[in-house]
């Protein structure tokens, strides 16, 4: 077991974070937002999602907002598309590179997020997928309820390694292992990461770990020594599941990068900048960062 | 490198997390919580010091809350004591088992927060072991600072293992750790308890870590690894240090428990009833709790 010596953290703030707010958030907060998290070095920042404003109408501004963004290159701002659909309007806005499906380890979850079944939702990603591959775009995989589910409770690593495997095959190029609920422990993450990469090799997962438990940080920890390297987050904490109970939260990006800059892993971010960032978050949102690492430095957002 | 099968929790917050509040509070909101902490499984529950109430007046009470407290088998309520003084008041109360004398690696800290060199502090702690010891009395050696000082930033391994080799030498019977305010990682950690335990058996060491950055659960994990079996921590996240700014929060007893069961690690500790007495203290103090795991599950306090 080793550490990795450079993690990749995917931005996830603007889309999992926001998704689940109740009030209308300007698009040009979202912007701003984006802009500053491309100052603190961030290249790969999820910014919306192609799905029904009906189920998330926090996203519905997805195509404004994507015009409004700065080219860069080397960076990308993926977006979620559930469907074919989805996915043809996020061909249209010209400015999509990237996708993500989402899938779960969970059959409840999986119908009452998505309303089908594990195998149902498969079906529906592949051709999403194959076309998506012929538009050249590149295609992440989410698989939520990694380790546990809010209707099922426990959730076995050979239900997740089933579907990362399914997306893997599809033609994702990573598949990101989503703790929704946030109820995981180093060791249950560690051992789920362990199934999975027997079948996806570790060099193609991320991790993405709710914090409602406070246990995000460890789990991370168990599973970078497996070598994994990539780690999805939301600055300030930011976010939550619109259809998970209890569900607040990712990790907070500025906690993260606080962990692996300690660690001696580089990831090319700029923790002042980060933290710039979840303050403007946060103040617009009126309330205080979920950040610790944000917080401990005195730069909290109003509220 | 492997988990302890069993860990001790020590719970800190009647002392640690309470001794910086400014507000009152009552002695018998003190008792309260400790019989709840009982209920909860806890064996070592550190009660209060015999420093100047000029210093810490939140501590004053401790003889009183001494009296109060219900004599159990197998259950001692450690008191700090900074010197002979203090030790002759918490001797002539008849409720002490144990004691703890407090040390800080970093000079300047030292300094600020005892008023004396770590030398000169050393030297005073040695008649006060001694006296301890010849009453029966067990003793407790903390070393504060151990992975950063808000004065002097960066502590050298070296100078908490002299510190903690002393008063391990004195006759403590056990070392406790404290990243005082809570800036250390993973690897930081794990080197330094590493280092420390060159000198002194990992088997006499215990944790104690502050989540002022959030990282307090990944640095304990990274030290269970090497076999450390005593944490210490405050419900409900309690705590702080007088002296030692942005020093917010031992780690929640709460999320400590959720992540050692998590992992199959037993505690003899009941997660229900300690977050009744995180919900009963947080209520007291009229604030949220900072536990995670009590938040989660609804188990929060007012305010």
């Amino acid at each position: 077991m080793s550490y990795p010596a450079r993690v990749r953290v995917v931005e996830v703030g603007p889309r999992d974070g926001l998704q689940n707010e109740k009030g209308a958030i300007p698009v040009g907060i979202k912007a701003a937002l984006i802009e500053r998290l491309l100052a603190a070095g961030l290249t790969t920042i999820e910014a919306g999602s192609f799905v029904s404003p009906k189920w998330v109408p926090q996203m519905a501004d997805t195509a404004e907002l994507l015009a409004m963004l700065p080219a860069r290159q080397g960076v990308s701002y993926p977006v979620l598309v559930p469907n074919l659909r989805g996915l043809e309007q996020a061909l249209a806005t010209g400015r999509v590179e990237e996708i993500a499906v989402f899938g779960a380890a969970s059959e409840a979850f999986s119908q009452r997020n998505i309303n089908c079944s594990i195998d149902e939702s498969l079906r529906r990603f592949e051709p999403v997928v194959a076309r998506a591959l012929e538009h050249g775009l590149r295609v992440r995989g989410y698989v939520s309820c990694v380790l546990g589910c809010p209707y099922e409770g426990e959730v076995d690593a050979a239900a997740v390694t089933r579907v990362a495997a399914a997306l893997a095959e599809m033609g994702c190029y990573e598949i990101s292992l989503g703790d929704t609920i946030g109820t995981g422990t180093p060791l249950k993450a560690r051992r789920m990461v362990q199934a999975v990469a027997a079948k996806v090799p570790v060099g193609h997962l991320a991790l993405h770990f709710h914090d409602t438990y406070g246990q995000a940080l460890a789990s991370i920890l168990a599973c970078l020594e497996l070598g994994v390297s990539v780690v999805d987050s939301a600055v300030a904490g930011l976010g939550g599941c619109p259809y998970a109970q209890g569900a607040t939260g990712n990790v907070a990006t500025e906690d993260v990068v606080y962990m692996l800059h300690g660690m001696g892993i580089e990831t090319g971010l700029d923790l002042d900048r980060l933290c710039e960032a979840g303050a403007l978050i946060s103040s617009a949102l009126g309330r205080e960062t979920a950040s610790r690492v944000a917080r401990a430095r005195g730069a909290v957002g109003a509220g």
